[in-house]
């Protein structure tokens, strides 16, 4: 197969796990005889630096035009710390999001045995949790009109969701449901918002056309509550942009390995593959990141393209580096291993 | 001391926990020689029943003129499975916290050591928890205008904040951190939401007068991973009212006790003390609830009146309840003892 791969490293760590990836994508071309184009562009605050724009113009047209993305992670403390900058890398994601029509964020949140320790929660609620969050992504309280009142004393941010936003990324949800264990539980907060009140309304419209899948709905501030006390009741959970940020999040520390979790950012006609994890400013350029985040999600984009032996080869090579503890100290407590060297270790194993 | 007390028992089981902590006050009474009035009035789902509105008029005209307000709990499953009902329970709670200005919910977390096996967290990560949340409550996107477009496809909802809303909640925060172990953290999403931009500008300068008080900002995404990691490294914790809410459960139930905990919403004027627990339907009339939240909020009601050494009398009891193994099944696992009986335990021994 031939694809064309854009890599936008981005911010912080997100470089140098890319860096990893497409070792291991270089791996798979050579061992499986594809041929994969990668071209690398500009993206987050590194791009601001240049163009004063997180998503430059160029770097936005190569997206659209490639097969698919890699992307590494966005984020400068320089602007987390600024409330008043006008401009900022997130910016330039949630465009591309947009731009692109990435309506559905895929987060598998899935129990590795060999790290079972290291999640916070006891090893009996843990042990065993496989389940998957479909984040709408292109929609509500993220991309909603926003207003600074003049004197900059007031300010809004709209939520809003239309039935057929919140029908595409449902069908989505149930399919994949028929595949795994046949549940979906929708997160909203019905009892308050009338966008939740939408989701409800045609979620459990589209249930009926499920039969075979159960169907359950959750306030969020409940699903916060039963991703710590039970995650393994859920299958596929479904939420909007906002809530699903913050379960998403929530899901991959109960695994004890943010370090570790791919996710697919999924539209029509594009598709883009990142870690779960953000840009770590902190740890840039140590060589401590953790690579497997951003590995196994150019795992996904294979898969995405129907190349299930090849997204096998690199996740078998993971397993490897993990049953040899060719691992990054994040995992271990400590680690004589670097980014880098990781890397590797994982490339050389497919 | 002459205080006047509504008492709202509400849905679920709010009239069966509230009933213990009207005997517990009841003995304060007694034993600290003041005079309480205590005025029952219909609220939530029960009131909709007669007056087809969640909160009757001569319910909040007594809430106002009341010196403090108990309340059980809210919302019954009908409504919740039903987004097309257009009237529910819980626009009664949002109208009665608007209407009596109670802008900040205080929500403690402290770990109480008798229970730390509870925890669904490991015990090393969540021993010697104790924070408190000030989640703003009167404001966001729980107030702002809701939209339904006419052939019911679109809904939203506005997030709106103004600098006031957020500096008087602020000015809340850092003083209650004064007292404690004087750090402030304020959890935003200012890297998308415009609101946020403005908690987190509004905030950064009102930190500026409370030089003693250390002050750090963390994303709501960040700030539900931190929750799970690391409980210890929160003393005082600023949200709106949104971000608040959800993480105000997930903090309860790492304490594993969300049968315990109490918290207070308190506004210029009027104040009220309730159960971080909701109505719990499931459970109504079985006398298995537990009513050590509502009967610790109720020791909120007298701190708040300055009654320290009465409201120590209720806390030391429910300490004892808990020595003696006095409580009901879902803090045991398995227990004899019915919410009555628990009850009676802890208000004979004030
Ligand atoms: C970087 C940020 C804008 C982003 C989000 O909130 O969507 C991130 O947290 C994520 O989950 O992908
Ligand atoms: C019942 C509901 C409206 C309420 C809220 O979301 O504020 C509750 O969850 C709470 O936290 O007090």
């Amino acid at each position: 197969m031939q694809l064309k791969i854009a890599l936008l490293g981005g911010d912080g760590i997100g470089p140098e796990v890319l860096a990893q990836s497409v070792k291991c994508l270089k791996a798979i071309e050579e061992t499986f005889n594809h041929r994969f184009e990668f071209v690398e562009a500009p993206f987050g605050a590194i791009a601001m630096t240049g163009s004063g724009r997180p998503l430059p113009d160029e770097t936005l047209a190569l997206c659209q035009e490639a097969d698919a993305i890699l992307f590494g992670a966005i984020g400068a403390l320089d602007y987390d710390n600024n409330p008043e900058a006008k401009v900022r890398p997130e910016q330039g994601l949630l465009r591309l999001r947009k731009e692109l029509g990435l309506f559905a964020s895929i987060r598998p949140i899935k129990m590795f045995p060999a790290f079972l320790e290291n999640s916070p929660l006891k090893r009996n609620i843990v042990d065993h949790t496989d389940l998957v969050i479909f984040r709408e992504l292109t929609g509500g309280i993220y991309f909603g009109k926003k207003t600074l009142s003049e004197d900059g004393t007031t300010a809004s941010d709209l939520c809003s969701y239309s039935e057929s936003e919140i029908s595409r990324i449902a069908h989505l949800a149930f399919k994949a449901a028929k595949k795994r264990r046949k549940k979906v539980t929708l997160v909203d907060k019905a009892n308050v918002l009338e966008s939740s009140r939408l989701w409800r309304k045609t979620v459990t419209n589209i249930a009926q056309s499920y039969p075979d899948i159960s169907f359950e709905c959750l306030f969020i501030d409940n699903a916060a509550v039963q991703m710590m006390l039970n995650p393994r009741q859920f299958d596929v959970i479904l939420t909007d942009n906002m809530f699903g940020d913050i379960l998403s999040d929530q899901g991959s520390v109960i695994l004890g390995s943010v370090g570790l979790l791919p996710s697919a950012s999924v539209g029509l006609e594009n598709a883009m593959f990142e870690p779960f994890h953000g840009s770590y400013p902190q740890a840039k350029g140590k060589n401590i990141a953790n690579p497997v985040a951003s590995i196994l999600s150019s795992a996904m984009l294979l898969q995405h393209f129907g190349l299930d032996e090849e997204a096998n080869a690199i996740v078998a090579a993971v397993h490897k580096s993990f049953v040899k503890k060719v691992v990054t100290t994040d995992v271990l407590g400590s680690s004589k291993y670097g980014t880098d060297y990781v890397g590797d270790f994982i490339s050389e194993n497919i």
